[in-house]
């Protein structure tokens, strides 16, 4: 075994190790899809195409909220849940780019969810360390088709709360869950309005001790804002609720609400409609991204760029002049 | 006059207008820039190509801080300042595209800052009303361009301080300030470490009445806070200053650090460099948006898309199938 660790593996070999539920090798797999190196790109994309026709049938939940708000408690309490008592396969993945100028998180997200990451039910994949969100996004997508492929049928899909990274996890959720705390009556005005708008339901998170009367009167206070928001295409109400990730409390009830949701959603036909939605974006999101690839690994390009880059660093091209010349150059030598 | 009113500009009434000064013109040529609509696109890029020759010559001040710290309120006394005190031409822009759902926002960004909307030196671009972060950040860009091609020394970039926005308004900047305000001590918690990082200067905002304690408190924790961060590449310490918009006190040495600092950074080339790498940046982004116009304008793709839309839609067809049919009817028929 130890003499395979270094050596390269084929595409078979990942997608049987895929199929099988072998950790080691949807890891590595992940890896791959995550890897910057052009030449790990036609690989990756022959290991997803490989595993789409076992993918979809997990149910992908968003989870957000803000720093402090005890997402990491919530989720290994969540997870533990379903995993014990529902013999649910549970993968954790994130979509927040990590800090640019630090690169990586300083606290790894195992070590964050420890009872979680030791439990045989459950998988818990690292943040990726750095990029853009789009690319991120994309491949946390792509992550999900690996993670459904390899048997995980509920995939928890944590974000920071706190702005775009929301608007790319709801593009790839089921069910979208905002985890909150009761507060200084301001717990609402935190959080942007259109992230409001998306969530599917409400958890008022540390309703424990001293804590759990304001938990109620949280409660009550967002009821009443939600009057105001507009009717969800869904169909749904989005319903608020109260629990202690730390006492274990309400915990079920976050899932029965899901599992409504869920049925509810089946019936009117909307879950299925926002997956196809979904599945549209995706498509656009996937050319975007091979067009880029196209012209970057063109000869003539990667020949010319270097040279164009650096008239523009010295200022004797202006951005614009610049990515027309590149442009040209693509157009006139693309076989 | 009256007559010209609904009559569509030529490229040159437009160049005219933005290098004379003229508002009505200049918010014109921006709501061309912000057009979703692909006919406007060719104009639109012409005037950018004719004001690039005279853009560049403005100290563009990217603001942030999150909802409740009284940007715009600093943002107007700053701007009143600046416009009366130095006669500085102020242009303010937004970068956060507003809530997805609802479309727009609620309050007008003129609204928030009635005396500096009515200062004959200032010029105030509402938020645009949709669009992804990427697009919005480019168009935000491009209306830099033509601000200080109609004589903006000063650009405000405003963000809301939650975010990937702040990520997108730094490659766009020269300087970066970040306004705060002294809480339950858990203000620095409150924002993500790589935007801290990102800050040129902390300004800790209602620092007035019962609360000015309270802020000089502040200042001292996140002094000894700011010791663990890393160097910055600027060769500049951030500054962490104090300020009442309210009571216009510290908005003389907001200016003074902002100003030391372009006079350090123009010193050691920082300055320059960070503008270069910009440029270099913008390149590649305009190469992306290019690539993905051309692609979606081509007849055949046009001809193609709606039935394999409609494919991926009834499940007929995965995305990243239907993206490489895409993909190969574009290159099949590119001229």
């Amino acid at each position: 075994m130890s003499k395979n660790k270094k050596k390269e593996l084929t595409l078979k070999e990942y997608i049987d190790g895929i199929f099988s539920g072998d950790r080691t090798i949807l890891s590595k797999a992940i890896t791959l899809i995550e890897s910057q190196n052009p030449k790990h790109r036609k690989l990756s994309q022959d290991i997803i195409e490989n595993c789409l026709p076992k993918a979809g049938n997990s149910l992908r939940i968003g989870i957000t909220g803000i720093p402090g708000v005890g997402k990491s408690t919530f989720i290994e309490c969540f997870g533990m849940y379903l995993a014990d008592k529902y013999n649910k396969k549970i993968a954790v993945l994130a979509i927040d780019p990590s800090s640019q100028s630090s690169k990586g998180s300083i606290l790894g997200d195992k070590m964050r969810m420890v009872h979680l990451a030791g439990n045989k039910n459950a998988f818990i994949r690292p943040t990726p360390s750095s990029g853009s969100l789009g690319g991120v996004a994309r491949k946390t997508h792509e992550t999900v088709i690996l993670c459904e492929a390899s048997g995980f049928d509920t995939i928890l899909i944590e974000t920071m709360g706190v702005g775009q990274s929301e608007y790319a996890v709801n593009s790839m959720v089921d069910f979208f869950l905002l985890l909150l705390i009761a507060g200084a009556g301001d717990e609402i005005q935190g959080i942007k309005k259109g992230i409001m708008e998306m969530a599917d339901a409400f958890v008022i998170n540390k309703a424990d001790g001293d804590n759990k009367k304001n938990a109620q009167l949280a409660k009550k206070e967002l009821e009443n804002a939600l009057k105001l928001f507009p009717k969800k295409e869904s169909g749904c109400t989005p319903k608020v609720l109260t629990c202690s990730s730390l006492m274990k409390e309400g915990i079920e009830e976050v899932w029965e609400t899901i599992e409504e949701y869920k049925s509810n959603t089946i019936k009117n036909g909307y879950f299925q409609k926002k997956r196809k939605e979904q599945s549209k974006n995706w498509m656009h999101e996937t050319i975007k991204e091979s067009l880029k690839n196209y012209f970057y690994k063109n000869p003539s390009v990667i020949n010319n760029i270097n040279e164009i880059e650096k008239s523009v660093i010295e200022g004797k091209m202006n951005s614009f002049d610049a990515a027309n010349k590149l442009l040209k150059i693509y157009f006139d030598n693309i076989n």
